[in-house]
């Protein structure tokens, strides 16, 4: 078999069958049970090493915080990685928020975003001390504003701006033209606007502006246009109020392999190509060059998780044209990968637990839930031999695989393991049944009006 | 207002502003926090009456179940519910089945179903003595035999058979043409091989068949062309086995309104028209007319359900024609509704907590969630003062919402509170951040191979 490389996580291999970190993932399943979600630790760290190092390289005394976006996937102890790492992190609820304090991650490194923080959010971060609140909609000036007052604290700020880019990408991920929920449009003057009423509100500090322009980007020119406007819009702030803002967050978005024929965007290209923009652009208006950010996610987490599935059925079917295709369901299925259905994403699969010769044919690969969109591959060449007790690994699925999850037909949430150096543990356990009953109560009615 | 009465359930009212069983819909805001899911207790029990009824009146002695599909939403008070009515329960997966169980519903009622159950699931059903499993593949087929035979028990069954049917619906929800996972095609010949297998599978009874075709369907024509290949079926077994099949089952999908023009299903003419097709074809092929059973789950669920959220933040963009869109952004989003992203699905909101004069504006209600895609309802025409504290009510989520709900971005599932002639209590808790970090664990890592 060729063995996709460039879509599984670095230390995977396949001798006979997968292995990861040196651990069977026969031996996985086995100790785990399926379906689950694999980490490999190393190439997590790796990447996140590498995007921190990359800004650095092309930044220099300019380079500001990684920070990791949360959304993509959060535990306890992937924000203890993260911080070890000393990058970042970037939540957008409450609920992201604690996960991170519960992993005693420094506030002065966690940036808090969202287009519509409640008041009990807003509390938590100011009350945690998070460096940085990334302001979205008017509503939120004069919260944030009162709530630090209420602290008796000056809140750093950053405005989230919308620069009117449309990124390559699908609707649902692409976040910053101007049909969209969040920020405050640069061409309206919703942003100028919130730049003025920010400066007028004695407990926020405006430190600089931020952009996210969308998701599973590959071509830099999204980023060159929206880095350009936000720059010309830095320099209209220096104009008008005589001094510089010094920080500059260029959100995520930097697109990951899923298929063999994919590749992962490159952080020393990217960061190369980013650093080049806004120098330039700083120069021509005469700026000094702020402390720029990133928020990558799923070019972290992504590539580092693989699903293993462990085969139930298999069944052929007769297309109207007269082809067959062969129907492989697995034990999880769209509550533990949504995208497919939500985005009709594509991933592949290879056979995880042997090496086939047979020869392949068109199969889909299922899930086993009451629902026919329940599809994790629509079409994909697989063994001919593929048959029930099989293991599918499924690369590429750290990113909004799990931190998605449903409990949908009442399954429980596949386990995440973590593996490094032949050594497996659990991050973040099975749910079991228990649990989901755990949520019943008996309450008598009580009268209300 | 004009109250959209078509679309709420039965006991909601609009005298100002919403109230459902008596109680205003702030009260319930109140003491129960937003997003939330409000259940019209009698309006759920009137409509799983109502096809009860309608089986019965129309198929008479031929009357076979009413199975509440458990995919749609089911809990352990629901399942009591379903039971005090005397209907049965179709569950397709072992955490379905432990929440009938868990309300002590008769084993002698509940249907097995789903594409690939496992060995544990299967022995599980078995162990409760479910009445009745529905095989899907020749897997299965080995599997039910085997361990109905471990238990020494003669399993009752039915064939899942795929009458080809295109349902006019969307393909994810769509099931019973050839290109699907579920059942045994007719066409291909693989369903007549199931029988003689399972006629020849000591510890099986083929008890009859099943077909699903898919859902959210509010033409008759797709039920009659399955009916009329499934009696061809039946007529073929009698004319070799020389013995009538006594059960046949024609699932669900019953379309339900979710918007202000649209109308759901009657049971009443659903049911004449599915026993005049049967009895028709019964005829015609000189058979004596089956025992009858149905699977709604939408048409029970769907309307007795409301979601009530807080409106957090509004927003006005400029599109590219020139146009104004208003966003409201609520306290939940697609981690308590996905069917918005997921299949297009179409909804309606109003306000909630007053009456307002204003004129409308084409509005998109989103939720909080980081993602462009978060969107409940893509446009709508809303009271131009929406703000900042009023409620929205969306009706219609009874179906798919909690039970495909997710803790994306780590938000905490929404409660479902039942409410009944002015009363009202918890059925299903809100989550807490705590549920969600009781799933973390910390382990040492253990060396594997």
């Amino acid at each position: 078999m060729n063995f996709p490389t460039n879509v599984f996580s670095k230390n995977a291999t396949f001798d006979g069958a997968l292995s990861i970190a040196g651990i069977k993932a026969t031996t996985l399943a086995k100790e785990f049970s399926t379906p689950l979600f694999v980490i490999d630790e190393d190439d997590f760290r790796s990447r996140a090493l590498a995007w921190k190092s990359a800004l650095e390289k092309h930044f220099g005394a300019q380079a500001g915080h990684v920070y990791y976006a949360s959304k993509a996937f959060i535990s306890v102890e992937v924000a203890k990685w993260i911080n070890e790492i000393g990058i970042g992190l970037d939540v957008c609820t409450g609920g992201e928020l604690a996960v991170g304090l519960a992993a005693g991650f420094p506030a002065d490194r966690i940036e808090v975003h969202g287009n519509n923080k409640s008041e009990a959010e807003i509390t938590a971060a100011i009350a945690a001390g998070c460096a940085t609140i990334v302001l979205d909609s008017f509503h939120e000036i004069e919260r944030v504003n009162r709530i630090a007052g209420a602290h008796n604290v000056i809140q750093k700020v950053l405005l989230r701006l919308t620069p009117g880019v449309e990124a390559h990408t699908h609707e649902s991920i692409s976040t910053a033209h101007e049909d969209v929920k969040f920020g405050f449009s640069i061409a309206s003057g919703a942003a100028w606007k919130a730049v003025e009423e920010v400066e007028a509100a004695p407990h926020l500090r405006l430190a600089g502006i931020h952009s996210h322009i969308g998701s599973q980007i590959f071509v830099a020119d999204g980023f060159e246009v929206a880095a350009t406007r936000l720059i010309e819009f830095l320099a209209r702030f220096r104009d008008h109020f005589n001094r510089e803002l010094p920080e500059l967050d260029l959100g995520g978005g930097y697109g990951i392999a899923y298929l063999a024929d994919e590749s992962t965007m490159d952080p020393d290209q990217m960061m190369a190509n980013l650093a080049a923009i806004v120098k330039s652009q700083c120069a021509a208006h005469d700026l000094v060059v702020p402390t720029v950010s990133i928020e990558p996610g799923r070019a972290i987490v992504g590539p580092s998780t693989t699903t293993l599935y462990e085969v139930g059925t298999t069944k052929v079917v007769t297309l109207e044209n007269g082809a067959n295709r062969r129907y492989i369901s697995v034990d999880g299925g769209m509550s533990d990968n949504i995208r497919p259905s939500l985005y009709q994403a594509e991933y592949l699969a290879i056979v995880a637990n042997r090496e086939s010769t047979e020869s392949t044919r068109d199969s889909r690969v299922v899930g086993k839930h009451c629902e026919s969109g329940d599809i994790i591959i629509r079409s994909i060449e697989l063994p001919g031999d593929v048959d029930a007790g099989d293991l599918l690994a499924v690369p590429a699925t750290g990113a909004y695989g799990r931190s998605m999850a449903s409990n949908y037909n009442h399954m429980v949430r596949p386990a995440v393991i973590a593996v490094k150096s032949g050594t497996a543990r659990v991050i973040v356990r099975r749910e079991t049944v228990a649990d989901l009953l755990s949520l019943e109560v008996v309450e008598s009615p009580r009268t209300l009006s």
